[in-house]
């Protein structure tokens, strides 16, 4: 039998049939961190408060991702989401921490969703700050807790974490 | 004047005007890195010369993601991709190293759809080993070089390399 | 606390959650006008009869947009629709009334998807005609009624419509 | 011969031919009102100076959707814009007027685009404040000016701005 | 009354309320042939245990294609679908054969995300093949069963497949 | 060397880069038939001098999807296509012939824009007139011809024709 769900015992991508499951509420939570020069990190936290909000850029294109995860991912379900939010949060002097909570009632789960939001708003903070800073990198995005699934509930551990770091 | 070029100068969002622009070749190279437990690289890797080949469908998905960059990242121009080229290679025994390159000739560069193309194909592995693997992380997605454009080449220095490791 | 339930209280976009809210039939209705020169208004009404059909070109596309509404506003939910309808009436001798009524059976109302409706069969209107008819103006999109939700029924009273005259 | 270029003489509607057509710096200009209540007014302008940009959030919709326009009206080339920008300003006590204008390096103009972008961006505003007054209304959505066509330039007149009152 | 649901009795364009419908688990199978020369049938099959394998490729974007059906014929409902499957198998010497099968637990059916899976697996074989063979045609896409719905189940009987020879 | 374009050397998908081609006017012309029961077709004929045209939602739909191939096909370039036509025309009494024709100005072709407004038009007949008869067949969905780029012309020989019968 396959080990990947995705693929059907000749190896054949497949959209897996959810048919049968429950519909539940189901959330899952993600998370990124962008690495940037000090001198970005302070533009974007002062821009904040004066003109013009790198941050709430990168949330609505993360939210508007979320919805487009099935556009996407070729095997993700098309899914209608209860809620998506999105935080961004400075980590250190020169770390921008993206987190990104998905919900929804459904057959299946939303893992992909809040991966594929934290990545977008992610992708869009760089997009916002090139300019003054080219070397920025993404890091770190996975999956930190996932709930109200057949397969079980996740949460990354404190073991994980550490390795991680 | 503002140093986000994204923002005017009361702080409102705007898709810069590249109408002055002269139409060049442009390239842009970005890579990223999908960690994960050594049983699902190899699983990866047999799979291809047996049954299903992840690789493959990540490559897809990256392709297609990048040419709908403009539609993904607010404030990205709309562009007519030349060409879009993915590979995704083992790197050591947990690793799965994805770099793409995208190339255009046009009046604005193509670094987001190099970082889009690799973002998404990280996304798609996840979601095709995740029922395996919960636990996989996608590692330091960042811009290798960019050419072609006004504000000058781009190489990622060894410095820059060793300093993110 | 926050009086715009689509940022939360430090201002943040969000998609709001409806995870708790009842499934309901609910059903919203909008509308709007284009204004044009009487001539163009006469040659949308002749060549309905004969050769080609302006009314109806405006039609498809706001069914058409009705359902892309969720990819449209950054913080609609995406829904699946019950049904979307589009009557183009002429009023008087420079104005065509557009109607379009949604329905659907979710958590949550389809304001949003019934004035997209009328917006982009509006703008269609323009986009066929505007060879002949440059000046014409897009007047008074507004929500007419709504019903089948918890926020309660809305009915545009008729003060309301006397004063918007 | 027909009037309606979308139209071919049979009244079948097409994608008109613009490849014999002169590639030329174009611009369009396009504006819309939405009316609402004086205090749905006053909560957009105070929280811009504290929580939740309204300004912003419609901003960008109406960005992103002046991309899509090829998506959205049947008959629109798809087009490579060059800027896109958008100015939200209070008019009154009870009016926030929107002004888009977008610019392109091409074959055919861009007045879809610049009235795309404001009527997302007026539908935008709605969905952001329909929870607190439902009653708005979207009006006078029109183009502004054109430039750089073969078909001439436009300028909406000052009578016409009078009889359109 | 009109014999064509998607029309009003005025000719008008809709789409059809399924709001009264009951929520059943419903399937569709479709199926096509892409006829070509047989040297462009062995280069398929033989690529695919050697060097890039076109089924794959067509099959993602059949999957694809069907969660978008929505967006592509004008009057379908857009639905979140539980399951897309598609199979390319040779058919003599010169012909490729497609299935795609669909299911959802809905209030309307999936012929039409069937058929579109299977028409756009089809178009991929022909872009990936057309380099070395312009002549290939695509035969007799059509719907092989359906049910679950209130219309009935649908089989398509021996006689249909005979005359269709 | 590969003999799929789209290939690389080691089987991995590829977007092939179209840089160094030259910008030229390019035609391509794509047919398709509908096979339907002769009352079906006499609906579609006779309604269309009455109450709703099938023919021109199908063109509709045939239109908006040539925009969109490259969103559809995954190694197609996206495209500023000049024009798209499309003709639907009875063919004995129980044939709808469509034929589209697609024209630009750039580096590649666009025979995959005109093979996909034929399937999808056909998708939309298929749609319309489904609930009167389900047995209906899309067939013969080829190229007629192309010219404008390197790899020199193309128009499907009367013997292709006959042999295709």
């Amino acid at each position: 039998m396959s080990q990947f769900t995705h693929f059907d015992d000749a190896g054949a991508s497949r959209m897996v049939d959810v048919g049968a499951k429950p519909v539940t509420r189901r959330q899952a939570r993600a998370s990124g961190l962008v690495r940037m020069a000090p001198a970005t990190l302070r533009a974007i936290c002062d821009r904040e408060t004066a003109k013009g909000d790198v941050r709430e850029v990168a949330r609505l294109a993360g939210i508007m991702a979320a919805k487009r995860t099935g556009d996407l991912i070729p095997l993700c379900h098309p899914l209608a989401l209860d809620s998506v939010r999105l935080e961004l949060t400075p980590r250190g002097d020169d770390g921008l921490q993206i987190e990104a909570t998905v919900e929804i009632t459904a057959k299946t789960g939303v893992e992909m969703e809040a991966l594929t939001a934290v990545s977008v708003a992610a992708l869009t903070v760089y997009d916002m700050c090139k300019s003054m800073d080219r070397g920025m990198t993404i890091e770190r995005i996975q999956l930190e807790s996932k709930s109200g699934g057949a397969s079980g509930d996740f949460a990354r551990s404190a073991e994980a974490l550490q390795k991680s770091e």
